[in-house]
């Protein structure tokens, strides 16, 4: 018994030093591909940068693969936490919207990735190659413009907002966004209010 | 003298073969570029492609930097003699808008380069390393924004369509058209036709 209950906790420690392990390499690994790409990662820099062992790295992860899937789905939460989860206190409809932009605007503005955002810097990088790392950054921006649209159709019904195409805004409102994002890394300092200004255009009374 | 004339005709050789060699190296290098981006450009590798010597090469272009610069330029002089040029015969307005995004549209349906647009492909690539090539990028950017907004103002001059602020549309449909290079490389079936429409939409009559 009081052999079995060791294991376990040499068990529990093992998992809490792999999972701890596993955030310090994907913290490191969407700051350099986010200014880098996602090509840009393997296992040899992110030990120099991390001074965790290539070899340890490379059990977590297995293939460079494996480790730019991981790098986005960790992008991909941080995203949510830093945008959307905070966003959720705000009713449905335009005060949701304007809260997503907001939030959004402070994550571009003082990014969490050394390079801004994630998924502009990495679509460029993989738009024109199949495979599941294109496949897994475009189920993100798909995610993202549906949320905008489906706070553009609500505040629509609810008569916030006069009657529009909700895809073709939210397509417009993430273009601007990336744009904005781009514009933010080369220092024009009117990126962020034309961005508001151009979001407002679609939030206008019915 | 037939000795000078001789010496001549070798010299024009040369600086027509040099011209050649350049040509068929930095369609090699846009095209390289626009799927792995500048950094993945190295003399080695365009020697391998194209068939030509590294040191030929390196000898034309002297440094990496000096290649991506090249690289950049010749990538907008292809775009300007594609849509730009194209467009021309069109008179200034809503006519010549509608041409350079029809002429845009054919560039990144069946794109110039391998990877679809240039300056998307390497834009976001750059937007965080301050240095020549990401002022150069960015001035052909602007070029091309301003390029968009003076047509409109042109167009809300001649009451054409109704006023608007010129550069906040101008800005704005070049973001959708990045945004649309990225869709059409994920084999989206309505990219181009979504692009027309959001930009038909800032073309209404006054």
């Amino acid at each position: 018994m009081e052999g079995d209950q060791r294991t376990a906790e040499i068990t529990d420690k093992r998992l809490l030093r792999g999972a701890r392990t596993r955030a310090t390499v994907l913290r490191q690994a969407v700051d350099i591909a986010s200014l880098d790409g996602l090509e840009g990662l393997s296992f040899g820099r992110l030990a120099a940068d991390t001074g965790l062992s290539k070899a340890g790295i490379q059990t977590l992860f297995r293939t460079k693969e494996a480790l730019q899937l991981a790098a986005v789905d960790y992008a991909r939460d941080r995203f949510v936490a830093a945008v959307v989860e905070p966003a959720r206190s705000e009713p449905h409809g335009v005060a949701r919207l304007r809260a997503l932009i907001e939030h959004w605007m402070v994550y571009a503005e003082t990014p969490l990735f050394t390079g801004g955002c994630f998924r502009v810097a990495t679509m460029a990088e993989y738009d024109s190659k199949p495979g599941p790392i294109r496949d897994a950054l475009f189920r993100d921006q798909r995610d993202w413009v549906r949320l905008l649209a489906r706070e553009l159709r609500a505040a629509a019904a609810a008569g916030e907002i006069a009657e529009l195409d909700a895809d073709l805004a939210a397509f417009q409102i993430d273009a601007v966004l990336c744009a904005t994002n781009t514009a933010l890394r080369l220092g024009d300092p009117e990126a962020a209010d034309r961005a508001r200004r151009i979001v407002e255009g679609f939030l206008a009374p019915a």
